[in-house]
């Protein structure tokens, strides 16, 4: 006789379970059974206490179990720089500022410490994947490594002299050199390459990337269309708009995410939806710093897979996924006068299993399914802001916030219980960073 | 010899001060001095401790001390039906969903529970005083003097049987008795009056209203120029916009909050500048019922006390003003597409110093300056997402959010510490709230 009881690893049980599959399934009452780093059973914790046997158990204290949230862009290192210069117009911010005190103070230290330092946020507020383009990528590998987190990284690729790169002739070099050191090393890190932007790249490096990219099945994240300035310039340069540039030099296809794209026309659309690409809004960072609203509705219409990110927290100013939802959901009712457009299903589905869509992992992550990832994180509603409790879905959008995370577990693995960080010794980064801070502002 | 050390009751210390004065002043390593339920001295730590002697003392552990923030417009008790319709227009959501639970299930009993549970919310969020509109409000004021908050409380008149008031020629009536019995009762509950808007009262009520508000020097809320239908709709009853229909009736004067003024021309901001009128602005309920967006630059520039608001938790759906600060300066940036426009100094003070003004107390509460009252925060930054902190007022509008709030000082007693709350006993309100939404949902 087949023995009836399944032994597990991971019992996660009584809690109501938002799987975010296509169908939208929830299950009150709900558990989900977990071995090694994967999804094995999703139900009732009535069928699957009877039919697991679990090794480890995590009471969800009655609250919510869902996939964990996809960060699709961010510039980790960043946090190094959180509030150093705001309310200031793009290019001055960038060329005045950012640009100035990356080139002064980033390192493959510095760099590690500032991702450390936002992996630390991104796993308490419930972020267990992010795709991050940045310098000095090798130091971000080494500290998603140690957070546990699971990330793709780009390396950083400009027509200048850049962190760690002073040869820009060397650019696209460096980025497969990284790529190739980190390729299939581990199943959390994730290598890719980061073309900054079609102004800031020649049509050379692009197509240069492009290749390097390609050949090793990795992901190329580009900015296009962030500014109405950019695709003027674009427009004046290349007679096309920025997308349609990309299109012509054969940049556009399945494994190419498009981050931003606020100033795309129905034609970009189109040719973004022909190639597959997915796209990464960021809209508090959009907001702040003025660059416009990405027609996320469109996108959707036309079947694009389409993710949210925070952008890096010199923008922002933090990685927190849940505000996000809630200012995406809210700022395209606004944009169109109406409050039915992106709805909280929607936009749930974004931070989540689309977002995992639109980087390529949507196979392995986003969804509470059977065979996929245990990337799974616990919502603590027992609070005076999640109650009463109508509508989880609603909650998660529009009332939540990253602090509402409890645990977090990524491949199968508890990075995160009783919001007490298990694999960053945070008070050394903090330490770090705010001496660096400190040495920075004077 | 006169004696040098002060006796105090209480001294805040280890932390920066931003007091929120009209200079912006801050106060690195400093202290606040309280005797009873005032600010009685503010400066350097180093010179506080030498010149008081504290009964009690607070260490703010490095923090950001801080006044309490002021929420200028909410329905407190609508927490009852937080998440119960989403994605909805205005008027289905309202005469489909809210009117039609609020007529079934408001009472004395759950207006209590509902204002108990946004009092614990606001409270762990940061905010000292908030002013209300709604109904059965001697529920409320009951409910706001067991949470040792302070609050001004306007009872709700609208010309139709409205909760508590089944004739609608008793309302005026209704907030008269309201007002008297609170009328200088305690100095925390403040009671007032709030017609509900120009086109759910007739003149006939509105200038009743006016009457009995003028008569006790009570604050008269009323939401005007909210959706672009309303302006219609008065345009088409009074040949002018809801600014100038209520400016012609005599209903305008320094002790009148607009509430929302989204659609509003110039002539209407004049109109409401010259009398004085503070204004509420609920960016998120508004971005969320896609009414528009206030022009609160054009208010600044000419002058108008203008402060920030949750409204209530069914259009919102939390609480939280320190987010409310955040999607409000990052959405003006975006719709004038310029990044400098409400900074961060300007948004921290809509949410504490101009709000107070807003609703009439900003000779008492919304700074930390000698002789205002005790409202006071600590906000704690020993957080991923707080660190390194270059610019506590950039931290507090862009990176922070209610969770981040440690203790919280009204009137000089101290209702939060550690995240505790000292004044409610949640665990009944829970229980309360959600056996009340289980009968709500079937």
């Amino acid at each position: 006789m087949v023995p009836r009881v399944k032994p597990i690893d991971l019992l996660i049980r009584n809690g109501t379970v938002l799987t975010v599959d296509p169908h939208g399934t929830m299950i009150e009452n709900g558990a989900v059974a977990v071995s090694a780093d994967r999804i094995v059973k999703v139900g009732r914790e009535d069928a699957l206490s009877t039919s697991c046997r679990a090794t480890k158990t995590i009471d969800a204290g009655g609250g919510i179990i869902m996939p964990g949230l996809v960060n699709t862009h961010t510039h980790a290192a960043m946090s190094l720089f959180r509030g150093l210069a705001d309310d200031l117009p793009l290019t001055n911010w960038l060329n005045d500022h950012i640009f100035k005190v990356e080139a002064r103070w980033l390192n493959p230290e510095s760099v590690h410490a500032g991702t450390l330092l936002s992996c630390a946020e991104m796993l308490l507020s419930g972020t267990t994947t992010f795709c991050d383009g940045y310098f000095f990528e090798d130091a971000v590998a080494e500290a998603v490594q140690e957070s546990g987190m699971r990330a793709i990284l780009g390396q950083g690729i400009v027509d200048f002299p850049s962190p760690g790169v002073p040869d820009p002739k060397e650019n696209v070099a460096e980025a497969a050199r990284f790529i190739e050191k980190w390729n299939e090393k581990t199943s959390l890190v994730i290598p890719g390459l980061f073309c900054h932007s079609p102004y800031t790249c020649s049509e050379k490096t692009l197509k240069d990337a492009r290749r390097v990219a390609d050949a090793a099945g990795s992901l190329f994240q580009i900015h296009v269309a962030e500014t109405q300035g950019e695709v003027k310039e674009i427009e004046q340069r290349h007679g096309v708009s920025p997308v349609q540039y990309l299109d012509r030099i054969g940049i556009l296809n399945a494994r190419t995410l498009a981050v931003h794209a606020i100033w795309v026309d129905e034609a970009d659309i189109e040719c973004m939806a022909g190639h597959g690409v997915g796209v990464s809004v960021t809209t508090e960072s959009e907001m702040k710093l003025a660059s416009g609203v990405a027609p996320i509705p469109e996108f959707l219409k036309k079947g694009l897979a389409v993710g949210i990110g925070t952008d890096g927290c010199a923008s922002n100013n933090n990685l927190d996924m849940l505000q996000e939802m809630d200012m995406t959901a809210k700022l395209h009712k606004l944009k169109t006068l109406d409050p039915a457009v992106l709805d909280a299903r929607q936009v749930l589905a974004l931070a989540t299993r689309r977002g995992a869509d639109a980087i390529g992992l949507g196979g392995q992550i986003g969804s509470i399914e059977v065979g996929k990832k245990a990337d799974l994180i616990i919502i603590d509603t027992r609070k005076p802001h999640l109650t009463p409790l109508y509508d989880p879905v609603s909650h998660l959008v529009y009332a939540a916030g990253g602090s509402d995370v409890r645990d977090v577990i990524i491949d199968g693995r508890l990075v995160v219980h009783d919001r007490a960080l298990l694999t960053i010794n945070i008070e050394p980064v903090f330490e770090f960073v705010s001496d660096l801070a400190r040495r920075i502002a004077s």
